[in-house]
Protein backbone atom coordinates (compact mmCIF):
# COMPACT_ATOMS: atom_id res chain seq x y z
CA UNK A 1 0.00 0.00 0.00
CA UNK A 2 1.36 3.33 -1.40
CA UNK A 3 1.73 6.12 1.26
CA UNK A 4 -1.33 8.06 -0.42
CA UNK A 5 -3.33 5.34 -0.13
CA UNK A 6 -2.94 4.40 3.50
CA UNK A 7 -4.07 8.22 3.97
CA UNK A 8 -6.57 7.90 2.09
CA UNK A 9 -7.81 4.80 4.04
CA UNK A 10 -6.93 7.00 7.31
CA UNK A 11 -9.63 9.61 6.66
CA UNK A 12 -12.28 7.47 5.23
CA UNK A 13 -15.04 9.08 8.12
CA UNK A 14 -18.38 8.38 6.74
CA UNK A 15 -21.42 10.12 8.93
CA UNK A 16 -18.46 10.27 11.77
CA UNK A 17 -18.13 6.21 11.66
CA UNK A 18 -14.47 5.54 10.53
CA UNK A 19 -15.29 3.02 7.73
CA UNK A 20 -12.23 0.89 7.92
CA UNK A 21 -12.20 0.48 11.49
CA UNK A 22 -15.43 -1.39 10.72
CA UNK A 23 -14.87 -2.94 7.64
CA UNK A 24 -11.59 -4.70 9.18
CA UNK A 25 -13.72 -5.81 12.13
CA UNK A 26 -16.37 -7.76 9.12
CA UNK A 27 -12.89 -9.07 8.25
CA UNK A 28 -11.43 -9.74 11.37
CA UNK A 29 -14.89 -11.68 12.50
CA UNK A 30 -15.31 -13.27 8.87
CA UNK A 31 -11.51 -14.77 9.50
CA UNK A 32 -12.26 -15.77 13.19
CA UNK A 33 -15.67 -16.11 14.24
CA UNK A 34 -14.65 -16.12 18.36
CA UNK A 35 -13.53 -12.35 17.86
CA UNK A 36 -17.26 -11.18 16.91
CA UNK A 37 -18.81 -12.55 20.31
CA UNK A 38 -19.70 -10.12 22.41
CA UNK A 39 -20.94 -10.26 26.03
CA UNK A 40 -22.77 -7.16 27.33
CA UNK A 41 -23.69 -6.99 31.01
CA UNK A 42 -24.57 -4.59 33.84
CA UNK A 43 -25.12 -4.95 37.55
CA UNK A 44 -28.34 -3.43 39.10
CA UNK A 45 -29.48 -2.88 42.52
CA UNK A 46 -33.07 -1.57 44.05
CA UNK A 47 -33.04 1.51 45.91
CA UNK A 48 -36.54 1.83 47.03
CA UNK A 49 -40.34 1.39 45.75
CA UNK A 50 -39.99 1.75 42.00
CA UNK A 51 -36.73 2.91 41.95
CA UNK A 52 -33.30 1.08 40.67
CA UNK A 53 -29.87 1.93 39.64
CA UNK A 54 -27.93 0.04 36.65
CA UNK A 55 -24.02 0.18 36.59
CA UNK A 56 -21.91 -0.81 33.36
CA UNK A 57 -18.41 -0.71 33.48
CA UNK A 58 -17.47 -2.92 30.94
CA UNK A 59 -18.14 -5.42 27.72
CA UNK A 60 -16.36 -8.37 26.38
CA UNK A 61 -16.05 -8.56 22.75
CA UNK A 62 -13.00 -8.54 20.35
CA UNK A 63 -11.53 -11.43 22.81
CA UNK A 64 -11.25 -8.85 25.34
CA UNK A 65 -12.52 -6.95 28.25
CA UNK A 66 -13.46 -3.23 27.12
CA UNK A 67 -13.66 -1.27 29.73
CA UNK A 68 -15.75 2.45 29.79
CA UNK A 69 -13.59 5.07 30.85
CA UNK A 70 -16.00 6.12 33.49
CA UNK A 71 -18.48 3.52 34.37
CA UNK A 72 -22.30 4.26 32.94
CA UNK A 73 -25.20 4.86 35.87
CA UNK A 74 -28.43 4.54 34.54
CA UNK A 75 -31.70 5.45 36.81
CA UNK A 76 -35.16 3.97 36.61
CA UNK A 77 -38.19 4.60 38.10
CA UNK A 78 -41.90 4.78 37.70
CA UNK A 79 -44.19 7.78 37.56
CA UNK A 80 -46.20 9.19 40.54
CA UNK A 81 -49.61 8.12 38.53
CA UNK A 82 -48.26 4.41 39.21
CA UNK A 83 -46.72 5.30 42.79
CA UNK A 84 -43.36 5.96 41.72
CA UNK A 85 -41.09 9.26 42.47
CA UNK A 86 -40.00 9.63 39.11
CA UNK A 87 -36.65 9.62 39.72
CA UNK A 88 -35.54 8.12 36.22
CA UNK A 89 -37.35 7.03 33.23
CA UNK A 90 -39.38 3.89 33.78
CA UNK A 91 -38.40 0.47 32.20
CA UNK A 92 -40.99 0.70 29.87
CA UNK A 93 -39.17 4.25 28.21
CA UNK A 94 -36.19 2.32 28.87
CA UNK A 95 -36.73 -0.49 26.60
CA UNK A 96 -37.87 2.05 23.90
CA UNK A 97 -34.71 4.01 23.99
CA UNK A 98 -32.70 1.18 23.30
CA UNK A 99 -34.64 0.38 20.10
CA UNK A 100 -34.55 3.48 19.18
CA UNK A 101 -31.34 4.32 19.81
CA UNK A 102 -30.11 0.98 18.09
CA UNK A 103 -32.13 1.51 15.33
CA UNK A 104 -30.24 4.81 14.55
CA UNK A 105 -27.07 3.23 15.36
CA UNK A 106 -27.85 0.96 13.04
CA UNK A 107 -28.77 2.68 10.16
CA UNK A 108 -25.80 5.00 10.53
CA UNK A 109 -23.15 2.49 10.55
CA UNK A 110 -24.61 0.68 7.60
CA UNK A 111 -25.13 3.64 5.66
CA UNK A 112 -21.51 4.58 6.54
CA UNK A 113 -19.96 1.46 4.52
CA UNK A 114 -22.19 1.52 1.70
CA UNK A 115 -20.88 5.00 1.33
CA UNK A 116 -24.59 6.47 2.33
CA UNK A 117 -24.08 9.90 3.50
CA UNK A 118 -26.36 10.64 6.38
CA UNK A 119 -26.85 14.83 7.29
CA UNK A 120 -29.75 14.58 10.09
CA UNK A 121 -31.85 11.75 11.34
CA UNK A 122 -34.30 11.75 14.11
CA UNK A 123 -36.86 9.68 14.97
CA UNK A 124 -40.17 9.34 17.21
CA UNK A 125 -41.11 6.20 18.74
CA UNK A 126 -44.23 4.85 20.67
CA UNK A 127 -45.54 1.64 21.83
CA UNK A 128 -48.81 0.63 23.77
CA UNK A 129 -49.01 -1.15 27.26
CA UNK A 130 -52.42 -2.49 28.38
CA UNK A 131 -51.08 -2.45 32.12
CA UNK A 132 -54.18 -4.98 32.93
CA UNK A 133 -51.54 -7.28 31.61
CA UNK A 134 -48.70 -6.74 34.50
CA UNK A 135 -51.07 -6.02 37.35
CA UNK A 136 -52.74 -9.43 36.40
CA UNK A 137 -56.03 -7.74 36.05
CA UNK A 138 -56.80 -10.11 33.07
CA UNK A 139 -54.43 -13.18 31.90
CA UNK A 140 -55.84 -12.59 28.39
CA UNK A 141 -54.04 -9.14 28.23
CA UNK A 142 -50.53 -9.85 27.72
CA UNK A 143 -47.70 -7.80 29.83
CA UNK A 144 -45.58 -6.26 27.91
CA UNK A 145 -45.93 -4.29 24.49
CA UNK A 146 -48.65 -4.95 22.21
CA UNK A 147 -47.07 -2.63 18.97
CA UNK A 148 -44.40 -0.12 18.83
CA UNK A 149 -44.09 2.50 15.92
CA UNK A 150 -41.31 3.88 14.81
CA UNK A 151 -40.81 6.77 13.05
CA UNK A 152 -37.59 8.33 11.04
CA UNK A 153 -37.18 11.40 9.52
CA UNK A 154 -33.68 11.67 7.54
CA UNK A 155 -31.96 14.38 5.35
CA UNK A 156 -30.52 12.25 2.91
CA UNK A 157 -30.40 12.11 -0.95
CA UNK A 158 -34.16 11.16 -1.92
CA UNK A 159 -32.52 8.03 -3.67
CA UNK A 160 -31.39 6.67 -0.46
CA UNK A 161 -34.61 6.56 1.93
CA UNK A 162 -36.02 3.08 0.57
CA UNK A 163 -32.61 1.51 1.19
CA UNK A 164 -32.51 2.26 4.46
CA UNK A 165 -35.63 0.15 5.69
CA UNK A 166 -33.70 -2.74 4.51
CA UNK A 167 -30.46 -1.62 6.34
CA UNK A 168 -32.73 -0.94 10.05
CA UNK A 169 -33.30 -4.69 10.13
CA UNK A 170 -29.92 -5.95 11.02
CA UNK A 171 -30.38 -4.22 14.18
CA UNK A 172 -30.19 -6.38 17.08
CA UNK A 173 -32.19 -5.11 19.28
CA UNK A 174 -35.24 -5.04 16.78
CA UNK A 175 -34.91 -8.40 16.34
CA UNK A 176 -35.09 -9.27 19.63
CA UNK A 177 -37.84 -6.62 19.92
CA UNK A 178 -39.69 -8.15 16.91
CA UNK A 179 -38.44 -12.09 17.55
CA UNK A 180 -37.88 -12.57 21.00
CA UNK A 181 -35.03 -14.52 22.70
CA UNK A 182 -34.05 -17.10 25.39
CA UNK A 183 -33.96 -15.47 28.94
CA UNK A 184 -33.22 -17.60 31.64
CA UNK A 185 -33.64 -16.43 35.28
CA UNK A 186 -32.28 -17.37 38.54
CA UNK A 187 -33.42 -16.16 42.19
CA UNK A 188 -31.51 -16.75 45.47
CA UNK A 189 -31.39 -16.29 48.39
CA UNK A 190 -29.01 -13.24 50.13
CA UNK B 1 -64.63 3.86 57.23
CA UNK B 2 -63.56 4.63 60.70
CA UNK B 3 -60.80 6.60 61.03
CA UNK B 4 -58.61 4.13 62.38
CA UNK B 5 -59.14 1.81 58.96
CA UNK B 6 -58.58 5.42 57.36
CA UNK B 7 -55.04 5.89 58.99
CA UNK B 8 -53.78 2.29 58.31
CA UNK B 9 -54.98 2.21 55.19
CA UNK B 10 -52.59 5.51 54.44
CA UNK B 11 -49.69 4.27 56.10
CA UNK B 12 -49.72 0.79 53.78
CA UNK B 13 -46.34 0.83 52.40
CA UNK B 14 -44.22 -2.28 51.72
CA UNK B 15 -40.74 -2.54 49.99
CA UNK B 16 -41.55 1.37 49.32
CA UNK B 17 -44.90 0.97 47.57
CA UNK B 18 -47.63 2.39 48.48
CA UNK B 19 -49.50 -0.98 48.36
CA UNK B 20 -52.91 1.09 48.54
CA UNK B 21 -52.69 3.21 45.42
CA UNK B 22 -51.61 -0.08 43.07
CA UNK B 23 -54.69 -1.73 44.94
CA UNK B 24 -57.04 0.99 43.54
CA UNK B 25 -55.53 0.86 40.45
CA UNK B 26 -55.76 -2.80 39.86
CA UNK B 27 -59.89 -2.08 41.31
CA UNK B 28 -59.74 1.15 38.63
CA UNK B 29 -58.14 -0.87 35.83
CA UNK B 30 -60.62 -3.48 36.42
CA UNK B 31 -63.94 -1.78 36.16
CA UNK B 32 -62.25 0.77 33.47
CA UNK B 33 -60.08 -0.97 31.17
CA UNK B 34 -59.29 2.31 29.02
CA UNK B 35 -57.72 3.50 32.10
CA UNK B 36 -55.07 0.40 31.67
CA UNK B 37 -54.20 1.91 28.20
CA UNK B 38 -50.34 3.23 28.57
CA UNK B 39 -48.68 4.84 25.78
CA UNK B 40 -45.12 5.17 26.38
CA UNK B 41 -42.60 7.66 23.78
CA UNK B 42 -39.65 9.11 23.26
CA UNK B 43 -37.87 11.03 20.34
CA UNK B 44 -34.29 10.16 19.66
CA UNK B 45 -31.92 12.74 17.41
CA UNK B 46 -28.52 11.04 16.39
CA UNK B 47 -25.71 13.51 16.71
CA UNK B 48 -22.79 12.16 15.17
CA UNK B 49 -21.05 8.53 14.59
CA UNK B 50 -22.47 6.34 17.12
CA UNK B 51 -23.72 8.89 19.76
CA UNK B 52 -27.36 9.66 19.65
CA UNK B 53 -29.63 10.95 22.31
CA UNK B 54 -33.11 10.32 23.46
CA UNK B 55 -35.82 12.38 25.49
CA UNK B 56 -38.60 11.44 27.43
CA UNK B 57 -41.23 14.39 28.26
CA UNK B 58 -44.18 12.23 29.20
CA UNK B 59 -46.46 8.99 29.06
CA UNK B 60 -50.21 8.35 28.34
CA UNK B 61 -52.43 6.32 31.25
CA UNK B 62 -54.89 6.49 33.32
CA UNK B 63 -56.90 8.65 30.83
CA UNK B 64 -54.24 11.64 30.90
CA UNK B 65 -51.11 12.62 29.79
CA UNK B 66 -48.24 12.19 32.64
CA UNK B 67 -45.23 14.45 31.86
CA UNK B 68 -41.99 14.27 33.88
CA UNK B 69 -41.35 16.90 36.18
CA UNK B 70 -37.53 17.44 34.15
CA UNK B 71 -37.58 15.66 30.64
CA UNK B 72 -35.39 12.47 31.30
CA UNK B 73 -32.22 12.78 29.01
CA UNK B 74 -30.61 9.79 27.70
CA UNK B 75 -27.05 9.38 25.58
CA UNK B 76 -26.20 6.41 23.57
CA UNK B 77 -23.05 5.66 21.98
CA UNK B 78 -20.52 2.66 21.31
CA UNK B 79 -17.62 1.54 22.82
CA UNK B 80 -14.04 2.35 20.78
CA UNK B 81 -13.42 -1.20 20.17
CA UNK B 82 -16.35 -0.64 17.60
CA UNK B 83 -15.46 2.64 16.20
CA UNK B 84 -17.23 4.77 18.74
CA UNK B 85 -16.97 7.28 21.38
CA UNK B 86 -17.90 6.00 24.55
CA UNK B 87 -20.31 8.86 25.36
CA UNK B 88 -23.08 6.33 26.22
CA UNK B 89 -23.78 3.01 27.30
CA UNK B 90 -24.60 1.51 24.09
CA UNK B 91 -27.99 0.10 22.79
CA UNK B 92 -27.32 -3.73 23.64
CA UNK B 93 -26.24 -2.55 27.26
CA UNK B 94 -29.68 -0.13 27.56
CA UNK B 95 -32.12 -3.06 26.34
CA UNK B 96 -30.50 -5.10 29.47
CA UNK B 97 -30.87 -1.98 31.56
CA UNK B 98 -34.24 -2.22 30.25
CA UNK B 99 -35.39 -5.56 31.30
CA UNK B 100 -33.56 -5.75 34.94
CA UNK B 101 -35.45 -2.37 35.81
CA UNK B 102 -38.50 -4.29 34.72
CA UNK B 103 -38.12 -7.29 36.42
CA UNK B 104 -36.81 -5.55 39.38
CA UNK B 105 -39.98 -3.13 39.62
CA UNK B 106 -42.25 -5.96 38.71
CA UNK B 107 -40.80 -8.00 41.53
CA UNK B 108 -40.80 -5.29 44.00
CA UNK B 109 -44.37 -4.03 43.35
CA UNK B 110 -46.06 -7.49 43.41
CA UNK B 111 -44.40 -8.69 46.40
CA UNK B 112 -45.51 -5.37 48.30
CA UNK B 113 -48.97 -6.18 46.99
CA UNK B 114 -48.85 -9.84 48.35
CA UNK B 115 -46.68 -8.23 51.63
CA UNK B 116 -43.57 -10.06 51.06
CA UNK B 117 -40.76 -7.66 52.40
CA UNK B 118 -38.00 -7.51 50.54
CA UNK B 119 -34.63 -5.84 52.29
CA UNK B 120 -32.37 -5.49 49.58
CA UNK B 121 -32.63 -6.67 45.74
CA UNK B 122 -29.42 -6.82 43.56
CA UNK B 123 -28.96 -8.70 40.30
CA UNK B 124 -26.54 -9.30 36.99
CA UNK B 125 -27.22 -9.78 33.64
CA UNK B 126 -25.82 -10.60 30.77
CA UNK B 127 -25.94 -11.46 27.19
CA UNK B 128 -24.32 -12.78 23.81
CA UNK B 129 -24.19 -11.05 20.43
CA UNK B 130 -22.60 -12.29 17.74
CA UNK B 131 -21.65 -9.48 15.68
CA UNK B 132 -21.64 -11.71 12.61
CA UNK B 133 -25.05 -11.07 12.33
CA UNK B 134 -25.38 -7.43 12.81
CA UNK B 135 -22.79 -6.95 10.19
CA UNK B 136 -23.91 -9.36 7.69
CA UNK B 137 -20.90 -11.56 7.78
CA UNK B 138 -23.20 -14.28 8.10
CA UNK B 139 -26.71 -14.45 7.47
CA UNK B 140 -27.14 -18.06 9.43
CA UNK B 141 -26.24 -15.87 12.57
CA UNK B 142 -29.18 -13.90 14.11
CA UNK B 143 -28.58 -10.62 14.87
CA UNK B 144 -30.16 -10.09 18.55
CA UNK B 145 -29.43 -11.36 21.83
CA UNK B 146 -28.68 -14.91 21.40
CA UNK B 147 -28.94 -15.75 25.40
CA UNK B 148 -29.62 -13.60 28.11
CA UNK B 149 -29.20 -14.80 32.15
CA UNK B 150 -30.45 -12.49 35.17
CA UNK B 151 -28.73 -13.78 38.42
CA UNK B 152 -31.04 -12.22 41.72
CA UNK B 153 -29.52 -12.20 45.14
CA UNK B 154 -32.36 -10.88 47.52
CA UNK B 155 -32.30 -10.06 51.01
CA UNK B 156 -36.34 -11.80 52.24
CA UNK B 157 -37.65 -14.98 54.11
CA UNK B 158 -36.27 -17.72 52.53
CA UNK B 159 -40.21 -19.05 51.90
CA UNK B 160 -40.78 -16.21 49.67
CA UNK B 161 -37.73 -17.27 47.30
CA UNK B 162 -39.60 -20.08 44.63
CA UNK B 163 -42.84 -17.42 44.64
CA UNK B 164 -40.19 -14.18 43.34
CA UNK B 165 -39.82 -16.46 39.78
CA UNK B 166 -43.34 -16.50 39.78
CA UNK B 167 -43.79 -12.58 40.01
CA UNK B 168 -41.15 -12.02 37.61
CA UNK B 169 -43.22 -13.40 35.12
CA UNK B 170 -45.37 -10.44 35.00
CA UNK B 171 -42.19 -7.92 34.04
CA UNK B 172 -43.68 -5.89 30.29
CA UNK B 173 -40.03 -6.02 28.73
CA UNK B 174 -39.12 -9.73 29.98
CA UNK B 175 -42.38 -10.67 27.92
CA UNK B 176 -41.54 -8.55 24.84
CA UNK B 177 -37.92 -9.89 25.86
CA UNK B 178 -38.93 -13.31 25.28
CA UNK B 179 -41.65 -13.64 23.18
CA UNK B 180 -41.45 -10.21 20.64
CA UNK B 181 -43.59 -7.54 19.62
CA UNK B 182 -45.10 -6.07 16.69
CA UNK B 183 -42.99 -3.42 15.52
CA UNK B 184 -43.76 -0.95 12.80
CA UNK B 185 -41.05 1.50 11.14
CA UNK B 186 -41.53 4.18 8.59
CA UNK B 187 -38.82 5.64 7.22
CA UNK B 188 -39.03 9.26 5.14
CA UNK B 189 -36.92 11.90 4.14
CA UNK B 190 -36.73 15.17 6.07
Amino acid sequence: MSIQEKELQSVNIVNGVDVNHVVNAVEAFSENEELANFKFRLTNKWIDGGHNHSTITSCFGASQENTHDEPFELNSDVHPVFAGKDRGASPPEHFLNALASCLTTTLIYHAAVQGIKIHELESEIEGDIDFRGLLGVNDQVRKGYENIRVSFKVKTDSQNIDKLEELATFSPILDVARNGTNVDIIIEQK
